[in-house]
């Protein structure tokens, strides 16, 4: 059995304490550098992968310094404080010495308590098997990992650069091939969706994203519960101005469970 | 002309390169230790404060690690990286020797492009003066520091402990005394919103902010522009599960104009 696509993208060698060697994957290259979901994950997995973590994922932040050149990287991650069942870190990726990647994460031990997901119910859509597959390849390489299935706000078929007055995307997605989810892969699908500027105004303006933020709202056990299955994801931005944008996301299992909610801030030149 | 207690409360009195002295501020006291927001901003302003700074915050993660102790702490702003019109920079607050918050910012020198906030209007709302503002004093000292005039999803009338179903609120708010806008307080003031588990289920359970971004969609000239005047905030939540919440929240002008888009993760016990 061959190992899948994001397991091998995502590995880490570790080195001395807290440091490890990862490389860029060509199974996700993007226009410039790899697809940025991948490297946000790789940076969680340094934290999965340290011998001191506590917990587990509840937020992660990645700012995107630099596009990775194609080749080794070197990821650095520090508990920067541990209390009883919370821990704070602060990772870098890093090549040839400068800074391509600053992140933080907040693990924890969770306690089931009172909660409700019922402000942000899933939208009501389509199953995944009644939508169809977009039948063409990706213009680049990492969209061809991913099973996305859009339900409204797909790609705009002409290019002609009328604002749409609207920028929201729903998709079912999930890796392709089908892989587990776990929070390493929830990361990068948190990263999925095309850039927002795109969407609203069908217009192919370079872009590039500068930080995401993840909130897991699921359980390692939710996530294993989960297995193979598709992830609704809903996404918008709320301001375009001066040359960034945002964009707010949402992630839910097939149940209707709210799993992740995302944000990103994109740089768009124009 | 005395200072303004914000102004006195984020000071910063600088040491060896790239690290500051600040302290605490008995004038935005809470229940322990200080107001988070004002620990953000003391942690951005080291940012601001630094030589080697370029552009303007477009967006800033502060993890709360610990309650700060009353008193001094040191804050350390290292920039990262630094590209030719953008940059990262890595924070920490520290207290005998311990981290305290662990924050990154990304600035960036920003150009006129083409840009709308259309698809996160501001709601309609009366004015600012047609709302009272509450008649009584805060039970924690930093409430009384606000002007707050909440239009919907005040304080429950009564602890019930029932499930409200909404965690919705929406007020006007401007720093008291009136004091002209700058993205420090716009930080501060993304933290205003009291713990959205209370308003949904009207119960005093404990809590505590464990990361906060804020995204700014405003430029220095458009935050001058705007002298003192209140701003509309929003904020809701997504998903309360096994002790942890999230909140995303809008910050817009009187004029309309969306300031700031900001989300935080607060931890509940009970």
């Amino acid at each position: 059995m061959s190992m899948h696509a994001f397991d091998a993208a995502i590995a880490l060698a570790p080195q001395e304490a807290g440091a490890w060697t990862g490389a860029t994957s060509a199974a996700y290259g993007n226009m410039i550098g790899p697809f940025g979901g991948v490297t946000a994950a790789q940076a969680l997995n340094a934290v999965l992968q340290h011998p001191e973590l506590l917990g587990e994922p509840v937020a992660f932040t990645a700012n995107f310094a630099a596009a990775l050149s194609d080749g080794e990287f070197t990821a650095h991650a520090r508990p920067a404080r541990t209390n009883r069942s919370t821990q704070h870190w602060v990772v870098e990726l890093r090549q040839q010495g400068q800074t391509m990647m600053t992140a933080t994460a907040f693990t924890a031990t969770r306690r089931e308590t009172w909660g409700s997901a019922s402000e942000s119910p899933m939208p009501e859509v389509p199953r995944p098997g009644d939508v169809p597959a977009p039948n063409r390849s990706g213009r680049v390489e990492w969209i061809n990992r991913y099973d996305m299935r859009f339900i409204e706000g797909g790609f705009p078929a002409a290019w002609d650069g009328a604002d749409h007055g609207d920028s929201r995307t729903r998709l079912w997605v999930r890796d392709q091939p089908a892989r587990p989810l776990d929070f390493a892969s929830l990361t990068a699908l948190s990263d999925v969706f095309f850039p927002r500027i795109w969407r609203r105004r069908a217009k192919l303006t370079p872009i590039g994203t500068v930080t995401m933020t993840v909130y897991f709202h699921a359980s390692r056990q939710q996530l294993e519960a989960m297995g193979t299955g598709y992830l609704l994801g809903q996404a918008q931005a709320q301001a375009f101005r001066n040359g960034y944008f945002d964009q707010t996301a949402q992630l839910w299992n097939e149940a209707g469970e709210l799993l992740a909610t995302t944000h990103q801030v994109v740089y768009y030149k124009e």
